[in-house]
């Protein structure tokens, strides 16, 4: 992982934009990250040729967002199977051990088990094939899942645009964009939608604290985009609710369970919370591979714990006085009946409830 | 302003503790002022000898804090004092400049403006007097003001702090500490007196961006005195709040006005909102020359709109790419409806209304 440059070496990357979160090279032997840590600043790929090294950067957040950290395991596990040059029992037992490391990388974003679990169902089936082989499916199995990310993307973009307003000023939380996912973006996806489609919006961008990710990279795609962005603290959102200044809020997730409770970045039950208490609709855009239909409820969500420093250094200072720490809960859950609608490739959850989630499971 | 040291150069500061924001020299000639922007990292005092450095002091943040800068602004008005030794209307100009000076430093505190009208009457009355003992008695006056503002602050502490359950887990938002007051704190003087009482409380500090008040101010404050404190983002509040984790919110103000609409640090509204939305107390703690019963609503409050860099440079990196701009309003308006009381050294006002604060006004 010491070779690094800063421009995306692919040359029509799957992500449809000029920049990638992650993208498998066309060799299958190497995944470009984008180290989204030095975003805005650096714009700077990290090559990774490991499966060890891919775990790392889903852990460490070089790449985040739901999605894309299963795209990015996906991809990790082309290269765990052409590591593995031995007979179909070893090279099951390879690829089962690093779909277990990469599953245990980041506990929340059920896209993770999922794309690891859709390429260990591939690798089950052609075990005994020759290596060269076996790399090829599994590059072409994991393309697959990044592109119908970013089509799936495109799909409830356009769903979720119809409910858009021309004139919204619309909230969103954390990045849900072309970081997060294949390309296009969830939260985003339905931003640059109705864009596209001719309509003046603005995005007020919480900047999302600790990690920053509004701040940093939903301002970076948007302004890239020539979509007009204002970063306001995650704080300030009431008083624009209050205000009259936001129209509606839309976010991502990271899992959705059966009866539309959304797990997604710490903040966001807040942001949903004040939708509510001031009427203006709470939307949420996810691919159907977010949805964890085996998940009852948002109780049964396992909340990622992090480190209390991840929360009082900022830019290698430390804001909090020795011997005082901070908590930092990951992500938490947003109850059903408080999201107006989740947009998805299948179509439109609304009503937000167990049988609206059944009816698209099917 | 050039001289500065690392203790507090007062034997017995009004504050009644070893550290104060602002405090007055004996000779009446020089004020310290806490360097409150390097907290928690040095506890440095600056010296200043004249208005204008005050006015730089207040306005820059040096100094923060309703009550905190109304009695810094008393202590510039004793140095403008001091620098005129002419006749009584040259005298009166004087300090009429210097009042519009400092109540313009920073617009939506009214402690601020109240404590130079305060100045200024006594001006009126002494203005023929000899240079000596007209700054004698500003200083005299100005020094009342501050021990005032500390005994306030213990009355309404006690107060509040009858309605703080023993083993209360109490959010906070911002400092309303010793740090924003003469000394011991409105919100934290609640807390404080909870804890002097012997009841066993925790409280979960706000790190309340961008200043990070509450990481740096707040948490300094409670560690010092024992009283066990977490910070958390501001986007977590709703978080613990689902989760059952938060007795009680309280917060300081910086303008209340007559219809009891309570104006605090931007966030705050937030607060009062997850409070309401949760079933718990969200209660106000502040000095009545926090009150301004000239205003009738919070409509009437002017809010402080700050600069776009201060929310985008964190330790002197920006967090956000360039040609992006955050909004920063300084403030926000809690309605009275949110508010389930109001600690002042007069007495609760509870319920919230323009009846209960017409009582204690009179």
């Amino acid at each position: 992982m010491t070779l690094s440059q800063d421009h995306l070496p692919i040359k029509a990357p799957l992500s449809g934009a000029s920049y990638s979160a992650v993208e498998l090279a066309p060799e299958n032997d190497r995944v470009w990250m984008l180290e989204q840590r030095e975003l805005p600043d650096h714009e700077r790929y990290l090559e990774m040729t490991d499966v060890a090294t891919i775990e790392a950067g889903i852990r460490d957040m070089v790449v985040r967002g739901a999605p894309a950290i299963g795209i990015a395991a996906a991809y990790g596990m082309v290269l765990a199977a052409g590591a593995c040059r031995q007979g179909d029992q070893a090279y099951l037992r390879a690829l089962q051990d690093a779909g277990a490391l990469l599953k245990g990388a980041r506990p929340t974003a059920v896209n993770l088990a999922w794309a690891i679990d859709e390429m260990l169902a591939l690798a089950a089936k052609h075990a005994s094939a020759d290596p060269a082989s076996r790399v090829e499916q599994m590059a072409s199995r994991a393309r697959d899942i990044h592109r119908a990310d970013v089509e799936a993307c495109r799909t409830m973009g356009k769903l979720g645009a119809e409910r858009v307003p021309d004139g919204a000023t619309i909230l969103t939380h954390c990045n849900a964009g072309a970081l997060a996912t294949g390309g296009y973006g969830t939260a985003l996806g339905v931003i640059r939608a109705a864009h596209e489609a001719g309509k003046k919006v603005k995005v007020l961008a919480d900047e999302t604290r600790p990690y920053l990710q509004g701040a940093r990279l939903t301002s970076w795609e948007l302004h890239r985009d020539g979509i007009p962005v204002e970063v306001i603290t995650d704080n300030m959102a009431a008083h624009f609710f209050q205000r009259g200044e936001i129209s509606l809020a839309v976010v991502g997730s990271d899992r959705i369970a059966r009866n539309g409770d959304v797990a997604n970045k710490i903040g966001t039950y807040g942001v949903a919370c004040l939708a509510r208490l001031h009427d203006r609709p709470f939307y949420v855009a996810a691919p159907w591979s977010t949805v964890d239909m085996k998940c009852a409820s948002g109780e049964a969500i396992p909340i990622e714990q992090r480190a209390s420093r991840e929360v009082t250094v900022i830019a290698g200072k430390s804001f909090a006085p020795d011997g005082v720490n901070a908590r930092y809960p990951g992500f938490d859950v947003t109850p059903a009946r408080l999201v107006s609608a989740i947009f998805t490739e299948r179509g439109a959850v609304d009503p937000v409830c167990e049988d609206s989630m059944q009816r698209l499971a099917r």
